[in-house]
């Protein structure tokens, strides 16, 4: 059991290191440890920029050493998406009973898949930006599987067995690029650079435990305050986490590292009266329950 | 100027080669010379397993030197995909009017786009697996776009500078799963496993010329023969290459090694009478002025 991260070290190095949240009451602030400091340099470097952590089994996960205490040291505002280049970033759309009905979608009869490009991947303290092109952005707070085999085939009883474990994820989503445009495809409302803001660390699955039930909220802030405008339960989800990735193993191989955002609950800014879109200066958090806070502040695309 | 190939050898080693086209009267073979005797082997298997060729600028590509006669060597019948691992594989639906009228879709505004997964890249000469989720796999041949420098936000005047050059693909489409299902995302029927063929090999921008006004053609082919099911040319394109890189670059970073798609001509087997969806044993050809041909048979997936 461990949660992993990445981040950037002010000398340009990219660390992988271990992850342990804070407290709820902010006594204590998140930490990290580089895995360098317990095993060595260069099998860091090598997890920090490959998918190879995700092929390990729990055995080789259970070696690294535990730090310690001495060896924690406070994490840095700012970390990297903790997989490097997965190979596919597939979300799940409509899959909260409720979060269907606000969107005036019916319920749907299996999952509904999309996807992001890499390029809209972003840490925990790295920023949104609000593209200049659309005016009705909007925020998503999601449970992410993180695949840790690779899957093909494989049944809803043996699907667990293929999920290397989880972490927080935001599917940003421009409302006025995802929907009525000719063809109907949401891809390019769901893919501008930024889009999907994942982290700060990815829990593995043993140590998660049961993704079932687990509280799924967004809360928003801004001069005025915090408010918490999504909150729900995985036991919510209409497609559980079994059945996604048994399902999306019959169209595709899922590789090690690949990212399954699994859905939002309701109360997405477009379907409040009046909407309520992200605005320059918004501080979007996550929180699931077990993850770290997933933070990230939007401000406006500077175009010339 | 030059085309650049990717393949496997016997012996496991991925090789990156100059291609030559061969004779459409079948007198000359295509054939490649792998860089190894041109320039050197690290330089050689640095390009083989990362997009750093896309990069290059035009002197760098013209400082390869040419190889003798004596270098050249009969082409394998197998290549791998001639990117290794882009960014994005964008695709553009709905881009030849003739092809939105025969599937019964508005002519689009603006382009329709939508994505596969790297898991669907195959090389010319690779089997296209038949899912047995679907009884409708239909063909589209199409022109690739191959992205060389970093584009964000770029003019259509400007775009052209941003393309390293241009392949032959085939948008191989579930239309079970592209269309009808809950959501209307057509990702799951094009995204399959193999689903995505593409090469032999990448022609740069200046050996292809201008690409405003190429030959598209789809060759079906069994047991009773060969028939030409798709014939258009680029002149047919709603939006046009420079039209669609910039347009991309307003939501997305493109980088260098990305595949856009730019859609497909009349003559799909969904829109036929009676359909013609693809069968075990088939052979695709796509034929592409000034590409060599993308050849790839078709079988059914074995799942027990």
């Amino acid at each position: 059991m461990a949660a992993f991260c990445r981040y950037l070290e002010p000398s340009g190095q990219v660390r992988f290191a271990l992850y342990r949240a804070g407290e709820a009451d902010s006594t204590q602030s998140p930490q990290v440890c580089p895995l360098a400091k317990l095993i060595d340099e260069p099998t860091e470097a090598l997890l920090a920029n490959s998918k190879d952590i995700f092929d390990w089994t729990i055995d080789q996960i259970e070696s690294i050493p535990q730090p310690t205490e001495a060896q924690w040291q406070t994490a840095p505002e700012k970390f990297l998406p903790p997989v490097a280049l997965p190979e596919k970033v597939i979300c799940i759309g409509l899959n909260y009973l409720d979060h269907a009905i606000e969107t005036g979608a019916e319920p749907p009869t299996e999952p509904v898949v999309f996807s992001k490009f890499n390029s809209t991947l972003i840490g925990s303290g790295e920023d949104i930006v609000l593209p200049k092109l659309s005016k009705k952005v909007d925020y998503e707070a999601e449970l992410v599987i993180v695949i840790g085999k690779t899957a093909r085939h494989v049944s809803e009883a043996d699907a667990l067995q293929f999920v290397f474990g989880y972490t927080a994820g935001h599917d940003v989503s421009a409302r006025d690029w995802q929907k009525g445009r000719p063809g109907g495809q949401w891809l390019l409302g769901k893919t501008f650079d930024t889009f999907a803001p994942v982290g700060p660390a990815i829990v593995t699955a043993d140590q998660f435990g049961n993704a079932s039930d687990v509280s799924v909220k967004m809360v928003l802030g801004n001069e005025a305050g915090e408010e918490v405008v999504q909150s729900s339960t995985t036991a919510q989800l209409i497609f559980d986490i079994p059945t996604l990735v048994s399902h999306l193993s019959k169209f595709i191989t899922l590789r090690p590292g690949d990212l399954i955002f699994t859905g939002t609950p309701p109360g997405v800014g477009d379907a409040r009266v009046p909407p309520r879109y992200l605005q320059h200066g918004d501080q979007c958090r996550v929180e699931i329950d077990g993850l770290g806070p997933l933070t990230n502040a939007c401000r406006d695309e500077m175009v010339e």
